[in-house]
């Protein structure tokens, strides 16, 4: 009916479709009748999944998007006169259009510079203490991405110190998990252990980038955090009727490790492109890369040229390509791609 | 993995699952690469054919579900000190928990009270002129549901009277069509005209009930009313990024005819249950069915036999039962339905 | 510079200006410099006559007017999910403009019909019960007025009845008290028993209509309730810089009791007012008079003639006027206008 | 009643009280009985003193303090996915709780780096144009502060200049004037040149910090941008009951020229302050002094001894203290602060 006629791209995780083991499980959820809004077996089923997964009974919520997920969980996190304190390239704070502060009616997101994405305990407390007066929002919540917008990891480690460093200043901590299983691919560490085991309050576990049509989960490790959250997604649009089919995709994610299989093959892909460029005359990469993402450093000219031979990527401030890869990623285009840099960008 | 072992209900037209015109264009979206957000192919080619459909050039965004379809367009059209108004008994009222005040940050709906759902155009008169201080919501819009939460459809006339109304008040017309494909196979009437020839100005157009997984149409007449719809989709948290998976559904259903025969086939569905039980001594049906529902008056005591006979509905102040047929209703159970209501309930 | 040349009127207690002993308070507190945002002298002061007057540590705040009085203790309450009930004649219902849903960020107001502008523990009670699911918002306060929009008020015992409701229901109960003085100078009880002894969890004590420019308490009676309140007042624009002007006129008000013999003396004057019209023939109060107002039932032809005459009042919906006292009004103007009405209106 | 033994500061000005220019008009307008919500004499009469002061047809509103001032008047300008660019020093981004974002339902603040508190044309431009995809705010308004927060103006040619481009991008420009009287009396041009002459479409006029109570003038030179502000106004519980109070305070300013004179006066003190400090060793004065703001860089300890002699000032990031002057600062104090700063801060 519609044409499908565009060739691979790395240019986002959202360009892909639906992997087999999430398509699998809709279609076989799509048989007869089912309770709506969750009272459902699948939703059940994935919740079940989750609770396994993360080792923990964790209350699950889906949303459709990420949008959704994140500043849903925030605005349940915070009121009106709260602030959040993020990178100043996280997602929240560049790319929902100002969606945070919509849900929350206010909350105010408030930035720390970071070179790579990632925020550090010290620049947190600094920020945290920095205003105590009622004139500032009082500060509430920190969050991170990860993997991070720029394709980096927090080490356990490195979360740990965040959470104590939170816990310390009152702040709970929220993880913008989009590309959570890419981070889990990438640290051969537990669900469990780079969430709640480290500190983290609240994960929105992406679906979508992983594989999935629509459906985030977010995930709170703290039960009395999400008292009432089924209302808030019922009021916010959240709330699916047929949510057999959000939840069924999770099922067949979680029951078949597709969820862990599609991101590790992302990494590798991404590893692949790094290992291509990686070293030679005249490419610079610009952050190591530890999850499904490559920023090619390059002037806008040369990215003309890429974009002439049929290629699409964001670019970024500063000046340079975001290549990134998905569960459908094929180590040929990764070649193809790398062939092209390396013939245009050099 | 998950056992569906629901008989099949009559419960709501979201028991159903995803209809296989809608499920086999998303089988068909899903291969290789699309770009997100609706720049794809699939959402070109729905609104083209909406388009079609709607025989005017008007504008099409998707939203999730109903509860952001329609408090999304109302926050659209309104301010926040701004009134809809809307019958009594109107799921934006009733059953939408806030979602209305939550978008529009505080448009307040000021409700008719209706015998059967829907507003009349005196009545509607009063309530816009009843107030016109600023102590009360400035009146801003009409909503109504076609066909009605009570399963009666406006017909042409009462349209035009309704939104000549409207428009003498300087009110907008807001058409909640969660089951507009049901007003349309039981009118007999064109989209085109039960919507903008009638004076509608943007229509909410159900694609669940009427057999999709998720993805309602938000469709604005009139274009200057949908500027920067888009940017309100984003910061909602109703954007898609992998768009194509809620716009091919309805390429689905449009290009085929389903979202109109499967209308037409749970209305029928509908009509045989009523045949069945009116006249019948001591059956009494609340309303005219002229969609897909059918309300039965029963005390709670008989409903409760009904209950332990396996089938599920709702019921509603005043005492009785709502049974509301989908794509996917048979005849044998509508006959079991009836032959138990007839056994049990008299 | 500009001439007050309007006659003394009936039609609202918000038509006379300042009274002497507010007046004096704010000319004392007009001397050298003040901390501002409440950290000054005045405002401690009037916060300790609060916790005098209502013999408990209550937790006191100042805000501009009864809008947003109101409607900050309610978003205090309440999450944007949340429901309110209230009398169909409520202030916060019908001349608030969607206040209490603009700073709650789409709470709704749930109304009971109400003869006389109370609501009853059962009427409370079946509308707090009628629904339990996620499409409709949770209950979470019930808020009354004292003395009413009717001129009514509240007995201890009914007063009683409610918050026993209230609490078994797991609601909080807020009281709108623009009026509040006029309640204790009618019941001759004390502020402490007309509130938290009663189970009054918040008050909205308004000065404005006792004799201020500016200026009601949102007083707390139970501190858990009012943390950050202090934010939610800076965010929504109702930190005075100069608090001390807010402040000083209740240290006036309190210390001198104007406050309670303002009340006295308006509700005299509506005493005096009705006492001339009850038991004419052709003469119908609509409500028994408790506190400063009188309800006139007349036909819009006599009233006309009444405004004629050089009277202004509030019309209602159902045919008659409202006449309202306050701290400044005068036996001759009530003889005056007593006069009128039996010479016009029988 | 208190005592008010402050000693005169020198922190801010809104420290001092009420000029006897606003005091005595607000006597005046305490007699008889008044209409509510602005259908008053007073308030009729002040408009009409703005629209001489402005020699222009603008439409007056008043609001009860600056922090609700400025951000209706930009919750009027934008829709909830608008965004908002500022300086990262201005007032609305650092000192109003989130205030804006809350008004406006989630509007985001978009900030630009500034040494001084102005923003230039170029990197406004910069700015506005770096993103147009959807997941970003569009970009609706400039607001700029005059005088600044660092107590500097923007000359005509600069508000031309940053006018011109902002109608070159589709933006308004918004001017917060809590210190607009400081500006003219700095820049000795009238406030139609500083304002709608040079471009500016929305005016807050600061009065508290003038020399009044409370009361800050909202002026739109654009009739159309104030459409049913007077409902924003009511919903936002910004609309006083008894409005003259309001109003009155700015007839007698107005009338009186006091607005100009404090200004002239506040900003005198300023420049005797920088007069005695400049080119003195060890002295470091951070901007040039040009409205009513003296900015001395010092380190925390001198600061403390400067503390410890009695003084109160506000210290910012960087280190520093800053100095403020109001209608009734004296010259004795300003040379005694002078004295002890030179003493002990050198």
């Amino acid at each position: 009916m519609v044409a499908n006629d565009m060739e691979q791209q790395c240019a986002s995780d959202n360009y892909s479709g639906i992997c087999p083991e999430a398509w699998e499980a809709m279609r076989e959820a799509n048989t007869g009748h089912a309770l709506p809004y969750g009272d459902d077996a699948w939703t059940a089923r994935a919740s079940e999944l989750f609770r396994d997964l993360f080792e923990t009974d964790c209350e699950v919520f889906f949303a459709f998007n990420g949008t959704a997920a994140n500043s849903l969980a925030l605005s349940a996190l915070c009121q009106s006169y709260h602030g959040v304190i993020c990178a100043a390239s996280s997602h929240v704070e560049t790319d929902e259009c100002g969606a945070p502060e919509f849900f929350s009616n206010g909350s105010k997101l408030l930035t720390l510079p970071s070179a790579d994405g990632k925020i550090a305990p010290e620049a947190l407390r600094e920020l945290a203490l920095r205003r105590s007066d009622i004139h500032f929002p009082r500060m509430r919540v920190a969050t991170i991405s990860q993997s991070t917008e720029t394709g980096r990891v927090y080490t356990v480690a490195e979360l740990e110190a965040l959470a104590e460093t939170s816990r310390e200043l009152g702040l709970l901590l929220h993880m913008d998990g989009a590309r959570f299983a890419n981070a889990c691919a990438s640290l051969e560490r537990s669900p469990a252990e780079l969430t709640w085991k480290a500190g983290v309050n609240v994960l929105c576990f992406g679906g979508t980038k992983n594989g999935m049509a629509v459906g985030e989960a977010v995930i709170f490790f703290n039960k009395e955090l999400a008292a009432d959250f089924d209302y808030r997604c019922k009021q916010a649009g959240q709330l699916a009727s047929k949510m057999r089919f959000l939840a069924a995709p999770w099922v067949g994610m979680l029951e078949s490790g597709a969820w862990l299989r599609n991101a590790r093959h992302a990494n590798r892909c991404a590893r692949h492109l790094a290992t291509r460029l990686e070293g030679v005359q005249g490419i610079e990469l610009l952050f190591p890369v530890e999850a499904n993402a490559v920023f090619l450093k390059a002037p806008a000219e040369k990215l003309e040229l890429l974009r002439a031979a049929g290629w699409r990527f964001y670019t970024f401030i500063g000046g340079g390509a975001r290549f990134m890869f998905s569960w459908d990623s094929t180590v040929e285009r990764v070649d193809a791609l790398a062939d092209d840099v390396l013939r245009l960008c050099c």
